[in-house]
């Protein structure tokens, strides 16, 4: 048995345990519903008898129980029933009643005892004696409301959740994994650091506060630099536009229910949000006849976007209904999709290294309902294959046979972060179906008009969810270069104003992003407060200074302190930051985190 | 009788002769409609015999009618006549007729003879003889379509316009002005040079093309960092909201018409796209307590914004329909309206001396239907008085008494172009409505809870109108500083690419804006390029500089060129120009302009 199958095995088993714990604690009127396995353990849902609750005051003593049922060493018997048989067993337990009603009439159906006096509709397997379940880890870790069946219209069960490992100290490496992302959790270093905040009024529509619309911006700035050196040029379309660019495209027969639609009485005047940037691309592709010589026509843009997502599934910066995707749109002929799709891993590689993070490609190839033609398809996944090949061996990365999209192969780019996480990130899509939709056409070299094709791709995702990604990576300890503000200036009294005005005018213009606290405050309480902000540099300005025009400096993440450093080195020691990405990521990072 | 008086008999006048000739040569059966005076002649309408037409080719013919009908020296009569009397006059004139219809049944109409056989429904007044139009300057200028009282379910008429001055030489002088203000028309300029474009998919909203995206962006950065000295804080808000923020706000009473809007069926769903940016700096205000300390709290913000216009309204960059305002918000305490305003008048002085533009202030005082407190309005519009006699002397401003907006008095910055033209640019609007509606407070320093007064206030209007005005009034050869691109790269042959790529990358590592040419096309095509697009700079890369490292460089609106100059004096030279805004547009207006 390997590891996974150990962890469903007894993961499965100690829901039972739970079930059976929490019906000899609050009565046999308990209802218990479902009791599946997850990723880091289990839960159970229950009805229990009127007026009685689980809190967290509780979790210790289903605990125990837990423990004292293992000790039983109770066998765990599985027996074959038919529906029947399984509807008289289970006669008091409603739910189990109507999941047994919903099994086919000639079905066979298998339970488990645990002990005699305990039975669960389970397909199993399971340990054959308790005795097997006393060296593992679990915890009783949360209790909440669930609906039955996930439906709202249904009863609110009480949703048992609990940690189980195989033994104390993956259970202790798992509780500080989550302590610890709870602690870089963007929806909590967000309003801390004041980067963003999220209003009633707009759900999923983050309001970008001035701190974190500077490292918004520095961002910005940096991808943009990289696009420019790539060979691209930025533009910027229409928010809203009319239903039949839609139409043209696509999205109002595909995607019309992710749209914000703005509708008129003159169907023609009804115009959507736009949901991709892709449209926006083409028409300034189209608006003058295009030569094989512009090939490849490289577009970047990072308008505002809108799709709608259920209220439910929104979650801070990761799915939102308002945002940015880095995207990009390039125009290529068929030749050149090769070498296109090498520079854009080149952009990606040089982009996922300034963070420090390592990544993973996926091939997506053609599907049954492929759109175009096949001799085309083939070489542009030949083409897709040999840069993979070359840049990770054949072995290196995943193909997901046929899981394109019909309209063209793709490539995913997922990173794993500080914590060992994964996140979807870049994609490139390679689409036959657009340039066709649109009628796109390039005058080839033996002048004939010929249909380029498009690649679209993004190597953030979007920027909102690169920004909620990288906040947790840093835990708000970002990059000098990409910090919102790079240094923090605290004169000590009211009267190294003057002074703190003048370095705070220097920094500035030098290119550092740099605020200065001119407030009554004192001194300890302006350190706190960029400290908080995890400015990388805290500049304390006294009398001393003024004369020698040097700074003492606090370090971010330290209590180390230079002092008396002269002006013009800290300033080619910003310079310096600023210029090498990757460099700086792993000194800035405080020694204490991964 | 003064020059507008004049302007103004004359005008009139002339369009009775008008009138005359259009009969004279086209019958009897001409129905001729109105005849109005405007800013620089008259027009009239007329509905022609079937068949008949208007093109360039008559004008002459036109203007010689008019000319020989002036010469037979005619008096003007003036008659009293009653409503049956003109109706009977005029019984063959469909138009006439409709005019008098829609009299008063009391009226005493008056109408005007000219000579004996032409008479037309005027209030007058005209000159006694035609002698007197003699020395005057005029000259048929268009024809085209208009509906009969500008409604499109009436007949459609012939408008003939006609330029008309007290001269000839002012007449040319006008003829000159307008040649020039079609050939800096930013609708002709935009295209030309590849900064914008429009698209029958979203009428009204630009899409900024690369090049225009970037002098965007570098008019972005100029204003961002003249707000980041004075103190303010840019966020990012959402581009829509809920109904119940444009409920509190007060836009769905007042503004509905001009929003677009995404319904619901539930209709606390309901969106509108936001046609101002108030509510978020708003919400990001009230996001925590203030306290007085936090005072003046100054926001700024450019996000995009709609706003529904008539279609036929729409005129390239200056009527749009999505825009984005370089728009502030400001919340004060009342002591702080003063140097608050102080502040702001500051930044609009800088800005607009950048551009050398010269501009005028106009204060709009309290309305009837104020709201408020009669105390905090007299004591604002005192400080606003007292700002303006400042820095324009007590008559160096217009008043406009009672002019303001219900909830606060405002100051309205307009500017004057290369051409003369006057542009309403910036606002400054002080506001006592929208804190209450939002319930703003803030703790004041006797620690009791206050209400900021908000300044909303812009000084380019929108980015989009504003580099429609400087598009203009540069004629697209903007500043070195705001060039989309300050440096094209002309290597002369293939194998001066090299060389030209290095060049590229230490100027853009310089923060220079430059292009390169690496084509296949000769070196007069890449240098007409880069002329049409006016790089203020076009360095042409060939073999003996290579071992050198200078260039050479051809001067934009000048047939200068300036041989081997060693690169860094051409960095240095970047670098002071885009340091010094003003200074840089002086010199680099080309010396043919104004």
């Amino acid at each position: 048995m390997d590891k996974e199958q150990f962890l469903e095995v007894y993961r499965h088993s100690l829901s039972h345990i739970l079930a059976k714990a929490v019906i000899e604690l609050y009565g046999k009127e308990v209802q218990y519903a479902i009791g599946p396995q997850i990723a880091d353990g289990f839960y159970y849902d229950f009805l229990l008898p009127e007026g009685a609750r689980i809190t967290e005051d509780d979790f210790k003593k289903i605990d125990d129980k837990m423990r004292e049922i293992i000790k039983r060493r109770e066998d765990w018997t599985r027996k074959e029933v038919s529906k029947a048989q399984a509807l008289e067993m289970f006669k008091d337990q409603k739910y189990k009643t109507e999941l047994i009603v919903d099994l086919p009439e000639d079905e066979t159906i298998t339970v488990y005892y645990t002990g005699e006096d305990y039975v669960d509709l389970c397909r199993g397997p399971h340990v054959d004696n308790s005795q097997e379940l006393m060296n593992t880890a679990f915890e009783i870790r949360s209790a909440s409301g669930a609906y039955w069946r996930g439906d709202e219209k249904n009863d609110t069960l009480v949703r048992v959740y609990a940690y189980a490992f195989p033994d104390k100290k993956q259970l202790k490496e798992h509780k500080a994994f989550i302590r610890e992302a709870k602690e870089r959790d963007h929806k909590k270093i967000g309003p801390q650091q004041d980067l963003f905040m999220f209003d009633e009024t707009a759900p999923g529509m983050p309001y970008w506060l001035p701190r974190g619309w500077k490292l918004f911006n520095a961002l910005l700035a940096y991808w943009r630099s990289i696009h420019e050196e790539h060979g691209y040029n930025e533009i910027s379309g229409p928010v809203i536009s009319k239903k039949i660019l839609w139409e043209t495209s696509g999205h109002w027969d595909h995607y019309q229910d992710g749209m914000f639609i703005v509708p008129s009485d003159d169907d023609k005047e009804t115009y959507a949000l736009k949901p991709m940037n892709c449209p926006n691309a083409i028409k300034v592709f189209m608006n003058q006849a295009r030569s094989y010589r512009e090939l490849p026509f490289r577009i970047n843009q990072v308008d505002v976007i809108h799709r709608k997502e259920k209220s439910g599934e929104l979650n801070g910066l990761f799915r939102v209904q308002q945002f940015r995707q880095d995207d990009a749109h390039i125009l290529v002929t068929e030749d050149q999709i090769a070498s296109e799709i090498g520079d854009i891993m080149d952009i990606a590689g040089e982009i996922y290294g300034t963070f420090g993070l390592t990544y993973e490609a996926e091939l997506s190839t053609r599907p049954d309902d492929y759109m175009g033609d096949i001799e085309v398809w083939n070489q542009a996944e030949a083409d897709l294959k040999a840069i993979l090949d070359a840049k990770y061996g054949e072995d290196g990365y995943e193909i997901n046979e046929g899981d394109g999209a019909f309209y063209g192969p793709k490539i995913d780019l997922k990173m794993r972060d500080a914590l060992g996480r994964e996140w979807q990130m870049g994609t490139i899509q390679l689409d036959f179906q657009l340039p066709l939709n649109f009628d796109m056409k390039y005058t080839a070299a033996d002048s004939s008009q010929k249909r380029p094709v498009m690649i679209h791709r993004a190597i953030f995702g979007s920027m909102e969810r690169f920004i909620g990604i990288i906040t947790e990576n840093f835990k708000g300890a970002f990059p000098f270069w990409l910090s919102p503000y790079q240094v923090g200036i605290v004169p000590i009294r009211q009267e190294h104003n003057d002074y703190a005005k003048e370095i705070l005018g220097m920094l500035r213009k030098n290119g550092v992003r740099a605020e200065a606290d001119f407030s009554e405050k004192n001194m300890k309480e302006k350190i706190k407060a960029y400290k908080n902000y995890k400015d990388p540099y805290i500049l304390v300005l006294g009398d001393k200074e003024v004369e020698e025009r040097t700074v003492s400096i606090n370090l971010r993440g330290s209590n180390k302190q230079l002092n008396n450093v002269p002006l013009d080195i800290f300033l080619d020691m910003c310079d310096m930051m600023n210029e090498e990405h990757s460099l700086e990521i792993m000194d800035q990072m405080p020694e204490t985190e991964a």
